[in-house]
């Protein structure tokens, strides 16, 4: 039989499990909202992700909308996506969208795609925009910077959509690094400016 | 005061109306699944975009499983999508694309990608792969070209995306040509074979 632990060990314990208990909510909401359209994506089928109670999401989050507002923040993934220098930003974007998708089944842009319809997606576009869009346009210099990084995102988008949710039967198939070779270069011309 | 129409041509009349108001709700059921995702999509939305009432599309259609079956062909847009030499299709697909969302505020990829997740979305996926996918890699030649069809299909999906779902400030508001101009090059690339 154990000692008891002292009152203060389990009180950090519980506020530690709360916290993991919140990360692997957010994280499954994540997930749900990569792959699903808004009005698909249940409370209970989060909860059961998590491996927690739907009860227990509603008393961390109050609610399905409260949820939403939280799993819309991309500074996160979008420091993880830029943490590059800009030379060789075209490969790193490719592979660690391919990691995310690998280690989570989740894709930050594909959340921002499928939530937008809702009213309540401005605020995932809004926050996909100034958090990623825009931390990238301000990155590269010469004409049309914006434009140049929204088609990045485009063919990001493209390439989770077709990989994550369509599993189209090629690019599914295809080995991590060959789509990186295949696919980075068209993004390190816009990166660049040259094309 | 009209005399009374011949009973054949009321009969005639009714049975244009009847083909008319059809393809009016399948027209308004393919744009709402371009834009949202399955359980967003109200039978009665769709009624109100046909302008007609929600008892008529039930009395066409049987139920919104049904209706969702007949709006899961794509031959009719990959026709047109597809209907170019091989030499021009790239300028022809992305051209070709931006008019179907002018026209008609519809993305037939869009479409796919929006269903795909639901038990329905098999039929929209399989359908989608069949009458577009493949039939694009069948004129392809060189090694790859399953895997070149769709990279372009993934570059067109992004693109959809950013200007018909996202609205990204540069993507959104880049005019057409220049837009076709810009992208149309890395299409014609892999449908080349030449990236």
């Amino acid at each position: 039989m154990s000692t008891p632990e002292p009152v203060t060990a389990v009180a950090d314990e519980q506020k530690r499990d709360a916290y993991a208990t919140r990360a692997a909510v957010l994280t499954a909401a994540r997930r749900r909202f990569s792959l699903h359209g808004y009005a698909d994506v249940k409370l209970r089928d989060i909860a059961a992700d998590a491996q927690v109670s739907a009860a227990l999401v509603m008393k961390y989050f109050g609610s399905k909308e409260n949820l939403f507002a939280e799993a819309s923040s991309f500074e996160a993934e979008a420091a993880v996506l830029l943490d590059c220098p800009l030379d060789e930003l075209g490969t790193h974007l490719v592979r660690t969208l391919l990691d995310f998708h690998e280690r989570t089944r989740a894709d930050p842009l594909l959340r921002a795609l499928f939530t937008s319809s809702r009213p309540a997606g401005a605020t995932f576009r809004e926050n996909f925009e100034r958090q990623f869009v825009t931390q990238l346009s301000d990155r590269l210099s010469g004409p049309d910077a914006r434009l140049r990084a929204e088609l990045v995102c485009a063919h990001l988008i493209g390439l989770g959509a077709t990989r994550l949710v369509l599993r189209t039967e090629a690019i599914s198939a295809e080995p991590d690094e060959r789509l990186v070779a295949r696919t980075a270069p068209l993004l390190q011309g816009w990166i660049d400016g040259v094309r």
